[in-house]
Order: structure tokens, then sequence, then C-alpha cells
């Protein structure tokens, strides 16, 4: 079966602070791992979690503040190290190129792979950045200080599931499984229709994670993501600070809660949070009253997107396909 | 009284490994606080340790190796989030400049604070660098494959201190006291000849660090840190390596401990270890073989150099000022 999980690797903004380290995450989709945003220190996260760092298959950037990029170099030279041979896709700011290539020249560090390099301008927003055969990256306008974007990671429309049993029962031949399979309805020689959706489980709904970091408030964004599985957004400041968080073209937790609320996404996580806080409680009581499917985002944590899901919200009709698998 | 210490904040070479960091030091000179190399994660582990990166003194960096360097555009950034104001002396080759401008600018970093530029190349080895009443900084020439100093934080001539016990038995006057602090001769009205060494102790002897990382192994090296208090000398490699070590300019612990017992230092401190070694003591066990005072750099450990440099290898002769204060 498929995993969709969020590894949460750093939940500091700007500085460190109190064992938090700044952003970095992995979503690992199906045994492939994808890096959101490096700052320094990531590479120490991995070993610490026993993530095996040089596998990863691309890494996403959202914008070049320090505290997003700073653990690159240190751990794409690492790679090369440890002798990482495949090419690594890396999706960014364009202007980090430049910053890699500084830093690479003027350290002697020499990269043995190939760093192939997409400048994250060259994409329209919501257009496709990335994919496999079954999960699809674009990218999502955000609205901070400097140029960010944010990225949605959503599975592609599953496929049914073809239903042996049911197949059985119905006494459809072997040689008509294939067809059944691509999704065809066939009429049987003794004049039977089999549609395709009575051999079949409905496809589980795709699943979907968006990360937003780092923005200020604002309900553009809501269309980008809405009714995703999993909403990362930032949550710099309480709403006390909220003069604060737009000045700095942050968000208050209050303010990513009525995001979360607005999309109607299934389950929302907090982070980036300021170093003003020892204690982040402050941040998830004043979400979670207003969007009670809040969790903080902690360094090392696991968050599978299925689990988190859960019950749909709405009850949804009973499908042909379902009844079949009771034939 | 005063206080020579080093705190040692990583140890591991090119990688991080086994939860070691890549190199940074920081010399404590009677409360002013000296970084040597900046790994990245350095800022993680000043935190970690408790000690306030903010007040830094002056930073030294031996090379561009960015196990020696990718903590610092993160931690320059942080001092001035931390609104740090006073000037920050920085020694280092000339190239780190073109880094740090480089990735300040692209990451759109604003160091709010003064960052006094020194390259390393505009001085000779051997020449003071750096200076305050009690302590000199000179720049060690080192054989890397790429351009490198070490370092030599050496106390500069101590006082003689006053001993009132003495002058007082001796019956000088009063008016007498600050000529002779200041180390003159004195006849008194009375025809006493009083000598300042009668009314002095003897000034302790000076303390001196000597920084070498990275390094392959050099004789050249002896006559610069002849005698010092402590020595960290690299030490990548076991001998199984020294090929290894030699081509890739680095130094085996046995090497280490042969170049200190050639300056015949007080005492040897091994460290930047290979990721090859889980398990450190071969390395410690290889070295003492040949050199005793002998111990292994750990993360977080702090090493007092009075202290370490333990009692007299040699009978010092008893000075007449010695003598003076049993009178």
């Amino acid at each position: 079966l498929g995993t969709f999980t969020l590894q949460v690797l750093g939940t500091s903004s700007a500085t460190p602070a109190f064992s938090r380290l700044p952003s970095a995450q992995v979503v690992n989709y199906n045994d492939r791992y994808y890096l959101i945003d490096c700052g320094e220190g990531t590479q120490m996260q991995f070993l610490r979690y026993g993530i095996r760092y040089a596998r990863l298959d691309a890494i996403f950037i959202s914008h070049l503040h320090g505290d997003h990029i700073l653990g690159l170099p240190g751990m794409l030279a690492s790679m090369s190290i440890l002798e990482r041979t495949e090419p690594l896709p890396i999706f960014a700011p364009r202007a980090l190129k430049e910053l890699l290539d500084t830093t690479f020249k003027l350290s002697e560090s020499y990269i043995r792979y190939e760093l192939v390099f997409h400048a994250l301008e060259d994409f329209e927003p919501g257009q496709v950045i990335f994919e496999t055969e079954k999960l699809q990256v674009t990218s999502i306008p955000l609205d901070h200080r400097t140029w960010c974007r944010g990225f949605l990671f959503r599975e592609v429309h599953k496929r049914r599931k073809f239903n042996f049993h049911a197949a059985k029962q119905l006494e459809v031949p072997r040689e008509c499984f294939h067809l059944l399979k691509l999704g065809n309805d066939i009429t049987l020689a003794d004049g039977r229709e089999i549609k395709a959706e009575y051999v079949t489980y409905p496809p589980e709904s795709p699943l979907s994670y968006a990360y937003c970091s780092d923005t200020r408030y604002n309900e553009e964004l809501v269309p980008w993501i809405k009714e995703v599985s999993l909403l990362y957004h930032e949550a710099t400041f309480t709403e006390g600070f909220a003069k604060r968080a737009a000045e700095t073209y942050h968000s208050t937790a209050r303010q990513a809660a009525t995001v979360a609320q607005m999309a109607d996404v299934r389950h929302l996580l907090l982070g980036h949070y300021s170093a003003r806080y020892r204690d982040l409680t402050p941040l998830l009581d004043e979400a979670r009253a207003v969007f009670p499917h809040v969790d903080l985002a902690l360094e090392g944590r696991f968050y599978d997107l299925k689990a988190l899901q859960g019950e749909p919200r709405e009850e949804t009709p009973i499908e042909e396909g379902e009844e079949a698998t009771d034939v």
C-alpha cells in the first residue's frame, strides 16, 4: 500500500531557538523522498532521525531567506562525499544557483553528481513543476517580503482497484479482466452487461499536501489550497503580535487557522515559530479556537496524510461499485 | 584570577557523523570570547551549551573548506537579529568576504553591525594579527590542499605581582610601592637597596594555545608551536590510513603526536575526526603511544590551559624574588 507522510525537521523562524532548527521537511511518497526547504543543520537532522539523505529524489526551496537555505551547501557537498551519483533535481528561485555556485567555488567543494536546477520563476503558479507516475507537484503563490512560492504535492487520479472476488462471483471470464480493469464496460456472450464499477473498488480519494511558508495572511491563497488533505501554514506569531506579523509578512496562528477554515482543508499543521515562544501551546490554542483539526509541527515527528484525513466530513453516497462487491 | 579555556564545539571532518559536528572552537580568555572556525551548526552548539554568541569578541577562520565556514552566514545573521551593535573583527582568507557578501545579498540578510574584515593573506606567519592588553594572536602556516593558517593565542609577558606582605616586612614606605610595582629597584633614605624582585612574586609563565587544522604532517610546523601550553592538531585518520592522509593533506593521530613530541608542547588535543571512526579510542591510543599528554577533543568539553599544563617537566631554579617573599 502507498505511503504519503511528512516528517518535520525544522520549525523555527529566523534563528534557531529552544532546540528548534530552521525550516526543513521531508515528504515521503511511496518510498521516494522529497526535501522542502533546507535550513542550517538539516543534514544533521537527517542523521539524527536516520534518514539516508544521499538518496533524496528532489529538493524544493520556497525562497532564499537564510533560515530556508543555509543548510543546502553543506548537505549537497556531503551527498557528494557520500558518493551520490544520480542527478538531483532542485526547484528554487533562480538566484539560488548563483549562491550555490559562489559557495562551492570559493570553498573548493566539488559536487560530483549532477544538480539539475529548475528556476521556479519559469513556472506559473499551478503549473506542474515535477511529476512521477502518481504524484504531481505545483507551486503556490505566497505573499512574503521576498519572492516566495509554496508547494502542492498532489496524488494524481487513482485507478479503481480490481475486485477479483466480485468478478469471480459474477462469473466473468478471465480474458475480460484486462478491459474491465482499464474501466471498460462489457457485454458478455450470455447477454449480461458487466460494468467496470461492478468488479472494481472505488478509488481512494487522492491525498494532497500544501506547504505554505512564509506568507502573510492573504485570502487569495485559499483557492490554491482548497480541500487539501494537509496544509502546513506558517504561524510565526500569536494574535497579540498581528501588527508585527503584518510588517514582516508573516502570519499569526489564528490567521493560519482562518485560511485553513476558508479552504476547508482536512488538517492544519502550524510551524515557523518565532524565537519568542518557548512554549508553543498558545499558538495551538489560538488556532484551535478557529479550526479544530490542527497540530503543531514538531521536529522529528511524522504526519501520515491518510490517517490525518480522518473520517469524511459529509456523508458520501454509497456508490454502485461498492454494492457490486457484495454480490 | 585570569581564565584561559578552550571549549570545543565541533570535531568532525568533512561531514557530520555520529552526533559530531564540523569544526568550531571557542577560546575564553579573561571573559573575552574568540571563535575559531565555524562549521555548519555552530550557532546551534552555542545555544546548546549556553554560550551567548552575540557577544563574541572576534572570529578566526583557518581556511575556506565548507566544514570550517558554512555556519558563518547563519550565525552572523542571527547576531544581527539578536541586536548586536558592536563591530565584530573577523580574520580569514580574503575570499571569505566574497562568499559572505554574495550569501547576504542573495538571501537578503542585513547585518546591522559592522563586520571588520581582515584578510589573513595580509599578515606574515608569526606577525601579530590581533591583540588585547594581555593576549596576542598570530597565524601559523599549515600545509593543506587549500590555503590554510593555524592560530596561536599567546599571553603577553605577565607582570610580577606585588607582594604587600614582603614590602611591609621590609618596611618599605608606601610611596615607593608604585615604582617597585613597575619593576624599578629603589635605594631608600636609610641606605637599604630594595630590589623590585624582593617585593614581587615571579610572573606566572605565559600560557599559549595553538590551533592547527587542517594540515598534513610537516615538521616545518614544529618551530611555530614550540612549547605551547596546549596544541590542537588535527588527527583525521589512524596510521592505517597514512596514505589517504597524505593524499588529502591530513594527518594521522600518530603524526599529530609526533609533532607534539618534537615541539615539546605541554598537552595535545586531537580532533577533526573522519566519519569512518565511530569509536575514537584507536586515535587516542595511537597518539598516546608516542606522546603521553594527549586528549581527544570532545564536543561541549572545556579544556583549561592552566590545569592541562600541569606540573613543570623540569625543576625550575628558585628565584631570588621567591626567597624575598620569605623575609
